[in-house]
């Protein structure tokens, strides 16, 4: 059972799984040669869904852990935290707090997993609230905006973590030395009253971070590319992220039956057809899949629900990036020195 | 200078002003004969517009208006509000508010306008605070969003009355007897501490407005046009409409570029060419151009800034449709209705 890096899974998240998971990880596996697999679930399934032909090479590098409970969909947090102590989601991420595993990637509920990772992890020290960042394509390239929906309503210490978070994340998965980063916001002529972006705006001008600050970014410079992280708070990165899935939806089906009104259309996408494919591969959703729970102590990896076998092998390979560059030890160092550069705000430290 | 109708125009409103706006008045002019418009700003300027060729017809039923100082797109709302008060949009605002003429429209400086709008004209009774709405194009037609930046923070009675403003903007505009409303928010299973919302969908749950209340909708329920009305505050309403629009951007560029990579590609493009220029003119921006400002004791339309003479012709249609469907009092129609049918929320009954 010795490997370089244990990895837990919970086998029985997400809308396929466990299929769509164990094949995921089959593909992970041979990406990741010196990883092994604690799968968390339902024993007998697990086994027999690795007993198939092709899936040799995953039971050899995996440990199959009995789970008899499972996360429901509609489960709510609060009582996926109390009532499912010992569902697959659950062990998975207590192995990570046990130190057997040194990450978990769950396809499940995602208000479920986040509120156990918290309450069984905890945050990093100096991080009051963790954040779920993503990968969104742009114009230039990739950025990554958070919080996606964590915390629907934030302060100023937490946008201000939230962008050590994005920092750290944009230089060490996307290779970017000084990223830039951005607070989203609307047109700066209606500012009033919103102090809580002021503040953290303010503080984060005078960080001595290896960032490049650009100030406040409006919601069509997600796209743009205009900085490489965008920060904003769990409700408004929510609607943002769903909005541009909906709005890309939308095209995509504008496009498509362009294709299809006419019979001219139809044969100029035979020619097309092949640049269309490589579009097509290019705004894969599964290459955005994850969203990577950010300021916990321990790495914790959400992949969509809907995903398949490739996407789910996707997030696993971004949790094992991001042990293997030290993630989680790049935060606390940031972390330090910006609170080392100065207090926080009045606001909070009265409160807290 | 008798005439049926008299539109306020702010000639000097815009990136392209006066020249395209007073070529979209000349096209507003041909399709609404029975229509005078009061044009203001610089008498000199708009007068050698006017004396062009093509101009006569426009000359014909229109007044000239002189204002000396014109609102800049930097011009904070405050400064605008108290150092403007001579300008084009400021004149063209008086006149609703002296009965000299019925409608507004102006493609300046958005802040600026609503702050003078606000000032000027005031609210509706039974209207604390206007909101900005306008059409975004979705899967089955068209539906109409709101706020989308006038009020960053609103509280549940705000929510509540965009909702009226919003059904009967969708009723009188795009002709939907019971129009559904939906509220914007993230998944329900992080709603804890929103309470904003929940009263929202509380009362409107409870109404016996003309409306189907659809309960809360999502991101990607903006474009899959889940509900005709998305009510939401301002803050998050701007960022999803510019997220929505930096996403089309996005994906239009994608596609041009799918299009000019190969050879083939652009083969097939000259096959396709016919469909896609129907598609572009269903996704036109000036289709959608102009945001209504609603809830005022006024109809006000701000067009975008850098629209063409189409646009702007397209922003003058929208407020002649109002005041024909007479708008304004069928809001307080429904108002009237709203507040008979139970009291306002006992927050908002303490402090106004």
């Amino acid at each position: 059972l010795e490997s370089n890096r244990v990895i837990a899974i919970d086998a029985m998240g997400g809308d396929h799984a466990p299929d769509a998971v164990l094949r995921g990880a089959n593909l992970a596996r041979k990406r990741y040669p010196n990883t092994h697999f604690l799968l968390f679930g339902d024993e007998g399934t697990i086994e027999k869904g690795l007993s198939r032909i092709g899936m040799r090479g995953l039971r050899q590098v995996s440990t199959v852990r009995h789970a008899p409970e499972v996360v429901a969909n509609e489960d709510p947090p609060v009582v996926a935290l109390r009532q499912r102590r010992n569902s697959s989601m659950r062990l998975a991420i207590n192995a990570v707090a046990e130190g057997e595993a040194e990450c978990v990637v769950s396809a499940g509920n995602t208000g479920a997993l986040m509120a156990m990772a918290k309450f069984v992890l905890h945050t990093l020290p100096l991080i009051d609230r963790p954040a779920i960042a993503s990968f969104m394509p742009t114009a230039r390239g990739e950025s990554v905006m958070l919080d996606l929906g964590a915390n629907i309503e934030c302060d100023s210490d937490n946008l201000v973590q939230f962008a050590v978070l994005g920092e750290v994340f944009a230089a060490t998965l996307l290779g970017i030395e000084t990223p830039s980063v951005g607070l989203l916001n609307v047109g700066a002529e209606d500012l009033k009253g919103n102090t809580t972006l002021k503040d953290a705006a303010a503080r984060l001008r005078d960080t001595e971070l290896p960032i490049v600050f650009h100030g406040f970014v409006e919601g069509d410079d997600i796209t743009a590319g205009t900085v490489d992280v965008i920060v904003t708070d769990g409700f408004t990165g929510n609607v943002a992220l769903k909005t541009a899935e909906g709005t890309a939806k939308l095209l995509r089906s504008f496009f498509r039956d362009a294709f299809m009104s006419s019979f001219l259309a139809r044969i100029g996408y035979l020619f097309a057809a092949g640049s269309f494919r490589k579009l097509s591969q290019r705004m894969d959703p599964r290459r955005y899949n994850g969203g990577v729970f950010l300021g916990l102590n321990g790495i914790c990896v959400k992949s969509h629900g809907g995903t398949d076998a490739i996407g789910f092998a996707n997030a696993v390979g971004l949790a094992i990036d991001m042990l293997k560059q030290d993630f989680n030890s790049k935060v606390s160092d940031h972390l330090t020195r910006l609170s080392s550069a100065g207090p926080r705000s009045g606001h909070e430290a009265a409160a807290g």
